[in-house]
């Protein structure tokens, strides 16, 4: 039996009590197989107290064969995207509510890491989405996202007025607070709420979910993955339009800007347990076992 | 046969082209009859080429006995929170989008408003809502309603986080985009899009209707109007909640706020014409006889 | 310290195994403070093996100065069309599932109990709907319902279309597998899975809850209880229209046929311990602790 | 210019007037184009004054290079059924209500055929399901659907109960008043009245949309097309569960019953005029424009 990787990049928010306990244990453990730990630097992560070599993402991106999250599904989604054009493959450790992707609980933190280590895992492709703003013919600001990029207001005064296109094809003028679109990833986060479906991950789509529109008769619609979406705000749109990513990344926009978002051609590679099940996770983390 | 109004304050965005011609056309209609007119003097109605008196909000409160807004729901949203405490009448002349309340069309102007005039109208009472924020036990900042008070995240980064108690009953901790306090008129706007249902506005009762929350089985309550509301921030709670009515009068709050609502004693008078249909207005505005 | 109730009626499903063991302890709890126990006699209820006396629901509504319900909501929505017409009230001891109604556990019968056979308990009134189906000018059918009459299609083969009138006004022509409306207490059972808004019990309004309406802007509709409803089918309307009261007792419509809903006068008389909570009872049934 | 259809079937309820006017202009063009017009003979749609010849429809689907179909969507649904497994495409004139198949409108008929009959025109292919209802290890019952199969209870009564499997994993054990499994075509049908989404028809997946589910964070899911599907009703069902294909197939199940639901190989030739656009007929059928 063989341990499968040498070089174990840690990211998380060590400042956080929870998070640090964890992280404790899990050095200790990975240390104990012979594993290289290195801590990611930042001004989140950085815990003097661990006497560890400390990296930035890229350099964690470029040496490390594993990068192992500490802590909910917000500090997984950082992550992903600060790792997915390195080759490099994730796991999570839950420390925050959800966790829909961090599904391997503290408790069976060694029991459920150890097959892992050693070569035993599902791995899981998750693609992500590119977002660029632009505003008379030059690209303003870039971001990716995995869950989703979500147009909205910053101001609840006013609705929002955009144009959407799918490919080639305009779809319609909408008023509303704004509009989410969402990988299947994204499909059990912020989109959920807002009246969208739940998609599985093997499904190569995205689904766009308007919040509050003013028309009642709008609904998510369910588009393949491969086509561009241009979201063209309108000239009478409200006065502070902004986007995030993953609702981590923001960036303000005014009237007549164009977003554009699609696919992105690089994915994320995202391991569990042996034992991890989809539907498990969904009857779990949504209570319909109740 | 006689005029049952002698002083009638106009109210509207003068400065809108379309408002200005309905306007001028509604001016001479009503001196016509031998009413006197006076202008709302705001910087945005102040039109200097109509040679009419002007006057503030509360001074038409107080000597007019009529007012009419030329303008959308937003403008007699607008207007109301201003005459409320008047006893005068509003009626409204739609020059907007939906019109749920200004429900005399500008097409049918003097044959709607003549009978009106006469006193062969319905008139309708309308109940708002009172806002009181607090902030380490005291009152920081107030304001009224007409359609709802809206507690929301001016950034989508994170959840809000807050305890709703209704009279001295605690509801539940929520974590959400927000929540939407309505009257039955706000009922059909915002509230709607959010997935609330439409409420009567003879029904004495508020509903309170989640935006995007995080626990599913969240749903719209209909409650007694009479109960007051609180909604305590949580020190868990996200940077900048923001607290609006209806959607016009914005407010910042902070972790541990208190946000109080109840329904207001004074209540708005509201003029229709005789063949005013509460369900016909639904039915075109919401598009159900398609 | 007296006890109040003397003659004491048990209605409940005693075939159940669950429920007859609820009901001995019951039973032998109440024989202990020398109250007099009688049991229903239905074909269902029928226990040769427990020796009490038997009666009709009629006899045990006239004689009985308190009801017992063993079993669910269904058990209690039956009990309370039974009993609402004679003056006494209704307990409920919760051996189903939800338990909005039956709000008694039977892990603390005897304590829950005591008290309120002593007169210490919440005394609430819950209001019913009479249904009455005409046909050719005659009434061919009656019942009542305290949860919600259900106008459904048994087949889903075409949608029903019907006009909805409120009072003396005409609200739509609508096609859809049905409509649902609700009492506040049939709020939280299948209108809240149809869409329909929590309704607080002491709210005098009943909810329109359309299923899968073909309009899509269709939402439900919150209305004046003291109003009558009519919902009359369109000869366009499909073969097999039903109604039913509670989903216990259905009828079968024909196209033209119209049904009259309204709230009626008599009301029913539920007791809750001291400590009960409505928001609590939510919380709890709905899964918003989670 | 050259007619590229030798031989065009016609079905549709000619009995229905509008269907019968619309029919002869058609004939009537058709002939005049040199083309041979055979009609779909059944007890609905035989016309003994139409002087043409008549076929089965295994005969039209073997014999014929075009089948149009007047009437609604159900008409369209009906054939497209009977025609999948023969290679014959369809095209549908619209004498119904919301058209999403029968894209050819019946004012603009010659001018939309015309070009068809040359061979310009858009062809899509649309996937079917396949529909076993097994009992004690025997297929009892086979159907196919365009639009959705749907598990439901003739009775509102009580609810259903059944577990569903997704492949070879479980998805939940679910109480509702039933399921519908709908096809991207069947997305904007009456699974669009249950929440569920839009999806476009390019996509190889179907949606899961429960009807009324008690446990209310139950959620619309979209899955991967290829994986088969399995509904197995509990022994604690209700009475009557049954199933519908398209809404216009029935077959009736009882408590053990095993419901197999999987993609058609064999898909629906469709034809479409070249300026078809999806978005477009969304738009109009929906009501987004207005």
């Amino acid at each position: 039996m063989t341990i499968q990787f040498s070089k174990i990049g840690l990211i998380g928010k060590h400042a956080h009590p929870e998070v640090r306990s964890t992280a404790a244990s899990l050095i200790a453990f990975l240390q104990h197989q012979g594993i290289e730990v290195i801590l990611e630097k930042t001004e989140y992560s950085v815990s003097p107290d661990l006497p560890l070599p400390q990296a930035s993402r890229d350099e964690l991106g470029k040496h490390c064969d594993l990068i192992i999250v500490v802590g909910g599904d917000g500090s997984l989604l950082d992550a992903s995207r600060a790792m997915v054009d390195f080759d490099v493959p994730l796991v999570g450790v839950n420390r925050g509510r959800r966790g829909f992707l961090t599904d391997i609980s503290p408790q069976a933190l060694t029991q459920s890491l150890e097959p892992i280590l050693r070569g035993e895992f599902q791995e899981e492709r998750r693609f992500l989405l590119e977002m660029a703003l632009w505003r008379n013919n030059n690209i303003i600001a870039k971001s990716i996202a995995l869950n989703e990029v979500t147009l909205y207001c910053g101001d609840i005064a006013r609705m929002l007025e955009f144009e959407l296109s799918i490919g080639s094809q305009h779809v319609y003028r909408q008023r509303s607070d704004g509009l989410i679109v969402a990988t299947p990833t994204g499909s059990t986060a912020h989109a959920l709420a807002g009246g969208g479906p739940i998609i599985h991950p093997a499904i190569n789509a995205m689904v766009l979910v308007p919040m509050h529109p003013s028309v009642l008769s709008s609904r998510p619609i369910v588009i393949d993955a491969n086509l561009p979406i241009s979201l063209h705000l309108t000239s009478d749109s409200v006065l502070n339009p902004r986007i995030s990513c993953d609702g981590q990344v923001h960036f303000d926009a005014i009237p007549n800007d164009k977003i554009l978002i699609k696919r992105k051609a690089k994915e994320l590679r995202l391991l569990h347990p042996m034992d991890y099940d989809y539907y498990d996770t969904l009857r779990t983390k949504l209570g319909w076992s109740a």
